[in-house]
C-alpha cells in the first residue's frame, strides 16, 4: 500500500481522503494546527517551515505532495537530494511560488500571457503604466492567493507601500469577457490528461462559481486550452494536478493568468461531475499510477463555493432544510468554524441541462447561506 | 456535528467514511479486531456481545447504527430503554437476525414469499419435502450469510446434523429466472426512497455481479418491487438502508428471498452510479436528515465483486495494469489481506450502454484477478 504524505491540512487534503479510502492508498497529513480540515485523516501537527519536521514526516511515507504551495523550496530541495520522492518537485513548485519566475518560464515556452514586467523602481512602474493605458495589475510575486497580493493601480503612489517587497510583477490589465480554467494532471510517469475547460466566476478575487464545461466554447478554444495546459505541465515538469487560470480576452484570445500545482477550487466539480475527480487523479499521479478518465458524468456540472457569512453560520446547521428542497445537490463541508469570507464548503449539481444545474446549485447554496 | 457510531468494522463501515467526510458527520467505529477494513476511521476495538462495551461506545456518539446485524438484541433493547438512539431499532433488526421471525412478519403483511414452514421435527421436514416436490431449501434462522446456513436438501438425512439448531426454516425451492434486489432507504422521520431495481448474479451463494438497472424489467415489475420494499420498510419499521433480495420466478412473480437492514453488496454500484450512494443515504437516514435523490448518474452501472483468489493477490498489486487498460473503471479495495473467496473489493463501471459497462467492468476485474 502506497503511503502518501500531504503537507498542509486544508480542505484539499481533506478531499483526498475519500479516493484514498477507495483505492487503499494510505494518506498522512502534516497540518499547521490541531483541528484542521484534514484532521479526519491520519494527521500530525508541525511547522512545514522546519526541515527537521518535514524530513521526519517524509520518512513515514513513500511520496510527499501538497495541499498548498508554501513549503520553502530549500527544504524540498534538501529532501530531494536526500532521495525522498516529492511531487510536484521543487523544480516545478518554484514557478507556482514565484509569479515572476512563472512569467519568465512561460515566456521562454512561448505560452500566451498578458504583457508583463519585473518592477524594481518607481521609474519602471511609471514606464509600464504609461505603456499600458495608465491602469495596470501589480502583484507581489510571492504569497498571494484569493485576490491577496493583487492590486489594480493607476499611479505609482498607489504602489508605494509595496516597494519593500520588490521585485514586483506588473501585468497589463487584460480586457476580458470571462475567466476560464483548464484543469489537467500529469503523472510522475509523464502521462497527461485534461478535464473539460471550465468557466470560473470570481467575486472580489475569490472563486464563487464554476460552470463545467465552459458554456459556448468552440472546439478550437477547447483544444487550445488543453494545448496550453499540456505545454505548462510538460514545460514546467509538473506532477499531479495543475490548474491553469486564463482570461478569454475581448478579442478572443486565451492568456494565462495564474497557475496552481495541486487540486484547485476550479476542479471541485469533478468529485461528482467527472469519472475521475481531481483528488483521485492527484493521488494517482503522485503515486505513479495510470490516470483515470476525465470524461464528465453528466452534460453539465455547476459548483458554488460556500463563503462564510458571519461567525455563527457553519452551513451544516441548514443542511436539513437544503437537502429537503434540493435532493440532487451534493453538499461538502470543510469542517471549519464559521468566519466571514472563509471558504467553508461547496455545493455541486450535475445535470443534463446546464441552466437547471446552475439554478439548482444556486438555490441550494442560498438555503445554506441564508437559512 | 452529528456523531454516528457504527458497530462493526467491515467494508460497509469503511465505505461510510467518504460521505461522512463530505457531509461533516463524525463517524466512529466499534470494530471486532485491530486492522479492520474500517481502521481508517476513528476506530476502537471491542466485543459487540458485551453490553458494557457497546454502552460505553454509545455514550460517545449521537446515534448507533451497524455494519452487520449480529449485535445481540438484548443489548440493543437495553440501550434503547436507556434512551440511546439506535437505527435500525432492535424491533426492526430482529427480523433481519431471525429468518423465521422475518417470514412470520412478512406473512402477516401479505408480502410475496416462497412457501415456508417452521421445522422442529424430522416428520415436519418430511411433510414439507413431500408437499414441495422432494427438493427444498433448508435454512438456519440465525447467523447465515453469503450462502452459509443455507442448504438444498432432498431427504431428511441430509439435514440430520442441523436439528441441533432447530427450529429450522424450510422454504420451497423457487423456480426462478433470475435474482433481483430492491434497495431503498427509510429515514428516522419516515421518508422512503428507492433506487432502481437491480439484477444480482450469485455464484456459490455469494454476490458476483450487479447490473443496475435490472435489464428488461417492465414498468409493472419495477413499480411492484418498490411497493414491496416500501411494505417491508414500513411494516418492519426499518430505518436506514434496506435491501430486499428477490427471485423473479419462471411464471413472472417476485418473491422475497432475504432482507438486509444496512448498506448491501447489491447497492455498491450506487457509489458512482447514483446521485446519492447507499452509504450517504444510510448516514442521512439514521441521522434524521432528508434523503437524497436515487436517480442514476448514467444509463447503466455494473458492479463486479473482487473475491480473493489465493493468499497473495490483494488486487491492489494489479491496479497499475488495470487502470492503464480501463480508465473508466472505479476501483475499491477493502484493505483486507488476501484470502481465497474473501470479499476484498469491487469494481464499478457507469456507462451510457449496458453491454459496454458489463464488458468493461468484467475486463477490469479480470486484470485484478489474474494479473
Amino acid at each position: 500500500m502506497v503511503k502518501i504524505g500531504v503537507i498542509g491540512g486544508g480542505q484539499l487534503a481533506r478531499m483526498m481522503v475519500p479516493p484514498a479510502v477507495a483505492l487503499g492508498l494510505e494518506l498522512k497529513v502534516l497540518a499547521e494546527t490541531e483541528g484542521s480540515s484534514a484532521a479526519i485523516a491520519a494527521t500530525q501537527v508541525g511547522d512545514y517551515n522546519k526541515l527537521d519536521v518535514v524530513r521526519e514526516f517524509a520518512k513515514t511515507v513513500d511520496v510527499i505532495t501538497f495541499d498548498h504551495e508554501h513549503v520553502p523550496l530549500v527544504i524540498l530541495e534538501t529532501l530531494v537530494a536526500e532521495g525522498f520522492a516529492v511531487h510536484p518537485s521543487p523544480n516545478a513548485l518554484r514557478f507556482a511560488q514565484n509569479k515572476l519566475e512563472m512569467r519568465r518560464r512561460l515566456g521562454a515556452l512561448n505560452l500566451p500571457m498578458p504583457d508583463w514586467a519585473e518592477i524594481n523602481t518607481r521609474e519602471e512602474l511609471q514606464e509600464f503604466l504609461d505603456a499600458h493605458g495608465g491602469e495596470i495589475i501589480l502583484k507581489t510575486p510571492i504569497g498571494g492567493y484569493d485576490g491577496k497580493g493583487v492590486r489594480v493601480i493607476r499611479n505609482v503612489a498607489e504602489a508605494e507601500d509595496w516597494f519593500v517587497f520588490a521585485p514586483l510583477l506588473a501585468e497589463e490589465k487584460v480586457s476580458f469577457t470571462r475567466e476560464l480554467a483548464q484543469l489537467s494532471a500529469r503523472s510522475s510517469t509523464g502521462e497527461h490528461r485534461a478535464w473539460p475547460l471550465v468557466q470560473t466566476v470570481q467575486l472580489d478575487g475569490v472563486c464563487a462559481e464554476v460552470l463545467a464545461p465552459a458554456p459556448d466554447a468552440n472546439d478550437a478554444t477547447l483544444a487550445y486550452a488543453v494545448e496550453i495546459a499540456r505545454g505548462v505541465a510538460e514545460g514546467l515538469d509538473v506532477t499531479g494536478v495543475l490548474a491553469v487560470e486564463m482570461f478569454e480576452t475581448t478579442d478572443g484570445r486565451l492568456v494565462i493568468n495564474e497557475l496552481a500545482m495541486r487540486p484547485h477550487n476550479s476542479g471541485h466539480f469533478s468529485i461528482e461531475g467527472s469519472v475521475t475527480s481531481q483528488f483521485e487523479q492527484h493521488l494517482r499521479a503522485v503515486a505513479g499510477l495510470p490516470l483515470g478518465s476525465t470524461d464528465m458524468t453528466g452534460e453539465s456540472a455547476v459548483m458554488i463555493n460556500l463563503l462564510g457569512v458571519d461567525d455563527s453560520n457553519d452551513f451544516v446547521v441548514h443542511y436539513a432544510h437544503a437537502m429537503q428542497l434540493h435532493p440532487h445537490a451534493k453538499f461538502h463541508t470543510y469542517g471549519k468554524a464559521a468566519r466571514k469570507g472563509r471558504k467553508m464548503g461547496h455545493v455541486t449539481v450535475v445535470a443534463s441541462e446546464a441552466g437547471w444545474a446552475l439554478a439548482e446549485a444556486r438555490a441550494a447554496a442560498a438555503v445554506l447561506l441564508h437559512g
